[in-house]
């Protein structure tokens, strides 16, 4: 059944399609489809797009001067029908598309191929909506200027790490046994599922940049270049993950330090020479004196002059830098309760705002901690106005369930792009990182499936939505999502996916790590419960549970004064025991276990009630599951259907472990005599 | 200044001699000395180090009838002289020997060639005290038949275990990526060091039988003969872990049935080959059916029916099946208090007493549970008086501070081997597996120092030792340990060691867990403390500590009837919580933080006390060993020093942890104020 068209990867053997099945694209393919472009490759690949889809379902692509039911063009086209002069004049730059109908005719006009190919993808998103009643022009411009998904695929399986870092999705797309693969087909299917999210840029290798890994930047970027190669059809740059002490480790140089003129000179020489094979490589990501990497301060030197010598070496280039503010000290003794890591990054950053370059990105982690189910946003992201910020979420289920577990984060990136430091119709943090962008964790392996659990390629579909649309509503996006991935879906599929993943965020939390503390994860893997796992090591991730309460207290008046980082409504917020959301409050408080929540319930109650409930929940995903047999592809029906039963069983062991815990340390009975051991 | 004698190792350049240094020589090779034996390989090794030891210090090997101060003979050579007529009609059996002095000269008398070897080392122990007044004979036999060192070394590098499972000493003295090392000397030289304990037996591969491995059994049998080759001058008899699974995995059969005629005929052939390899080879070391280890359960047979397969196999050759009762359920579920990994070896193989052939050895560790610092003795010692059993000990210090830490365990041996089931007067454990033997998990690798820890040599020493003489003084043998390993020691290096060495188990007892409740170390690798790491985990090994108490219910009245599977008294005393030991109360029963002990002190008092005192003892220990600065070799001082710098570290960590988690717990306050955080 499959049809091959040059250029297009619509389908790889053996592979799922995830969201781009060629039954997805039925309605634009039965139409007459008019492409006025120039002769850009992304160009190119909207044509190429448009004859597969045409070609599978029966539609035509027609010559400029006939009569289309769909046109794509570019404004710099010559000939332009009258249906789409109406939607000129809107400027929608250099992504942005305007997409109307008017006259029964489907307009995407772009000023640049590639927001052609993001209108294509609306088009093919909107399916049969796409072509009915008219409508006025619409403009569609993406919201944050890059939307990154950074891999930490290493080359080399790490001996503890696994080929990829924190990837639950089998071995690495680009890598394999140490070389690259032969094949990049995939590596292109890759591309064209990121690009019909609007993904426009990809770092390839682990932050922690090992010896083979850092080779990429001299010896061994044709592979970088083999695989931009792959991506560039599909507008998508790919960036580097760099050693900072690479001018020791490749340049011989005995030093890495930023303001030595001779290791500029190695990065500036460097870096011409990735371009000079590269020519719209997207830049370095760096994650420097972090959890051992090397980086500045063993020069004496701010994180500024780290992140600006980079800059200023890709600034010629067009490139840039992705700075990542994940600096704290994890060799931290778990007795002194005066360090808080949770003020790391501010204390490090917020007085180097102004210092960065225009091209230096400094990459803030959603949270201050490590992407917890739950956690409070930044407040780095409201300290350096005068920065441009990327903020980074985790697609990738570290601390969601490793994809064995039903996590759908829409809701969560949902509620934190639109966060508001500054308090009601004040900016969103998405506003904040507008010009810097959002950057994510992939969660993509050689799995068949891409993502291990079949269900969590929502993840990565809806953060590429979020980062083009942040106010998306994320249950339309999961709508969208089982729209395009289940074409055949009927309203049982439709209704029993949304039944499972709506909420799954919020049931995980239920039966994880309670009111915001964080972590009881077991250590080094961090999948499963251990309540005491990091109490006593030197990681700064504590809860501090004893016999009468538990919490952290971040407060300024007897705490850590993390609070204060932040600024009004919140730093009060915050800083009140009473007004503090219930679910950071142990992030920000220390609090006896019968204060009573907002909510009206016992902290020591709501841990035993959520993790009652959260285990339920869990269960009854699994059942709903079950409705599915039949419904869909038997395969993928077996994957989920034995990761949910894992799920299952994790959740009572979360459960289990949290409630005994706390009962033995409290010595509160459940209210409801529910068995707790 | 190293002299060569062919057949001799009396070193290994690089390496350290540990207690065979050429001084501990100098008593015995400043004499005449005539050596009466046979040809055979062991009295050619005794005549070889007469001769390398006479040659360093200035000595003679003196002809038959000439007069020397050192008579060794054989009871069958001819033309014995007057003086070692007088030892004769001793009969001291086919390893021990007679010793005597008379008339000026000493006098050993052997049987067969391996009491004269042992006799040999036994001379070099006493030194210049074996020279000087006369003494009547006295007849020296060991007190277990087979005195032997389990290695758990892998020939590949184990992902998680690395290449010597539990090994804490670098790489295996056998193999080297995945081959033998070419160089055997070191092999040697190590067997020569057993030798001078009295060790008979080396099985020399992990227990875990990994696919690699498995393959010693067949066509890398040239390996095993290789290492016998090296060992067999001194006495030692190689054996071999096997994998149950062996016919499946190496003889292309469907099944490894016990009672299946073609598995037995295959374990038949197969054993006749390595005996046509190595006619004086050992016998078979088994893990059956525990953790993961396939065995005779999957058949639905008996450990009986497994070990009588193997032993069958043996019998021909005269060797022997070690069959280990490590069996228990690792896939606990945490929740199920009625489930006793302590009662499990009992529970599997009591009932199975009186049904194993005689040359199949059960090998039982100490205690019920794993090697822990303090454990009761493992009641399957008492429980099968028609079964040969060998007690299995662990040298290698897994639970004992991995050889970083200070830990001298010949006194905890000295109790285990000690301990009277049936109360005073009756047969001790020693006495009990006298037929069978004393076995331990080596600790031995290739580090220049053989054990890491240069100081962990003296348990290698002690555990020979007291396998040939199970009464001996632990702090004596300790002393023979530091005169022969420091023979230009003078009192302050004597007195250093005796100072850090003579209480650093019951140092190391203190600042870990608690009063036998075990464990509370950092799951997997078991370094460092950890207090709840194992406590909601499927391995059985739980402390039940909650606001109001600590501790295992273990009695017949309330718990899980463990108490009952000793004989009187034990039975009785452990069930009674006010006759139970302290240092084992916490193993037996739960009982209430304020539960007051023997001592007099509260539980709770006691946990801060001894975890107070074991953190400052051990920063005693580094202080002491200050002392020793230009005593002793600059790079041994200097080795030791830094492995006390991390004791010293981790006792804190231990001290702190235990008693912050207590206090958390609890909520007592220390009766001395002191810092608990």
């Amino acid at each position: 059944m499959q049809v091959e068209v040059p250029g297009i990867q619509a389908n790889v053997p053996g592979v799922h399609p995830a969201w781009l099945p060629p039954d997805a694209f039925r309605a634009a393919g039965t139409r007459r489809v008019l492409v006025l472009a120039d002769d850009s490759e992304v160009a190119g690949t909207v044509r190429a797009e448009v004859a597969d889809a045409c070609e599978r379902h029966g539609g035509a692509v027609v010559a400029p001067g006939a009569a289309g039911d769909l046109v794509l063009a570019l404004s710099t086209a010559g000939d332009l029908p009258p249906a789409v002069q109406a939607s000129r004049g809107q400027e929608p730059g250099p992504e942005g598309f305007v997409l109307g109908r008017r006259d029964g005719v489907t307009v995407v006009l772009a000023d640049h191929p590639a927001g052609l190919l993001y209108g294509w993808f609306e088009v093919v998103r909107r399916g049969a909506a796409a072509f009915g009643e008219d409508w006025p022009a619409e403009v569609h411009r993406p919201a944050l200027r890059r939307r990154m998904l950074d891999h930490w695929d290493n080359i080399d399986v790490h001996p503890v790490m696994g080929q990829v870092e924190r990837g639950y999705s089998g071995g690495s797309i680009f890598w394999r046994d140490g070389v690259p693969h032969e094949d990049l087909t995939r590596v292109r299917a890759y591309g064209r599922l990121l690009a019909a999210t609007g993904v426009n840029a990809v770092a390839i290798n682990n932050v922690n940049v090992h010896a083979t890994e850092a080779r990429l930047l001299t010896d061994r970027l044709a592979e970088v270049a083999a695989i931009a190669a792959e991506l560039r059809p599909y507008g998508i740059r790919v960036h580097l993950s760099v050693n900072f002490a690479s001018p020791i480790a490749l340049g011989g140089l005995d030093s890495a330090d930023p303001l030595d003129e001779g290791v500029r000179a190695w990065w500036a020489r460097t870096t011409e020479r990735v371009y000079e094979t590269i020519p719209d490589f997207g830049g370095y990501v760096v994650k420097a004196d972090s959890e051992g990497q090397p980086g500045p301060f063993a020069y004496g030197r701010s994180h500024a002059d780290g992140a600006n010598m980079l800059a200023d070496a890709l600034a010629p280039h067009g490139g840039v830098v992705h700075w990542r503010a994940f600096v704290y000290d994890h060799r931290q003794d778990w007795r002194d309760r005066s360090t808080d890591r949770a003020r790391a990054a501010h204390d490090h950053f917020a007085p180097l705002d102004g210092l960065f370059r225009d091209n230096a990105i400094l990459q803030v982690k959603y949270g201050p901690m490590d992407f917890q189910p739950r956690e409070p946003i930044s407040p780095v992201i409201a300290a350096m106005p005068a920065t441009r910020l990327a903020v980074e979420l985790q697609v990738t289920q570290e601390y969601t369930g490793q994809q064995r577990h039903v996590c759908y984060l829409g809701p969560m990136w949902s509620e934190v792009l639109g966060f508001r430091f500054w308090g009601p119709g004040e900016r969103t943090v998405a506003e904040v990182a507008a010009r810097g962008g959002l950057v994510a964790v992939s969660n993509v392996g050689d799995d068949p499936y891409w993502t291990g659990h079949p269900l969590a390629q929502a993840n990565l579909y809806a953060f590429g939505r979020l980062a083009w649309a942040p106010d998306l509503d994320p249950a339309a996006i999961l709508d969208e999502w089982i729209g395009l991935t289940f074409p055949g879906g009927d309203d049982l599929v439709r209704g029993t996916l949304h039944e499972i993943m709506d909420g799954s965020w919020a049931t995980y939390e239920r039966y994880t790590a309670p009111l915001g503390v964080g972590f009881m994860v077991r250590p080094g893997h961090h999948y499963g419960p251990d309540v005491d796992g990091y109490e006593y090591t030197p990681w700064g991730t504590y809860h501090f549970a004893d016999r009468d309460g538990v919490g952290v207290d971040r407060t300024r008046a007897t705490g850590t004064g993390y609070t204060g980082q932040y600024p009004a409504p919140w730093s009060e917020v915050y800083e009140s025991r009473s007004e503090c959301p219930d679910e950071l409050l142990l992030f920000f408080h220390h609090v006896p276990y019968q204060h009573v929540l907002q909510s009206g319930t016992t902290v020591i109650q709501h841990i035993y009630d959520t993790h009652f409930a959260g285990a339920e929940e869990a269960a009854g995903m699994r059942l709903a599951w079950e409705k599915l047999a039949g419904s869909v592809d038997p395969a993928l029906y077996a994957r989920v259907r034995e990761r949910l039963d894992e799920q299952v069983r994790c959740a009572e062991e979360w459960r289990d472990q949290v409630n005994t815990y706390f009962l033995r340390k409290s010595g509160v009975p459940d209210a409801h005599g529910r068995r707790i051991y």
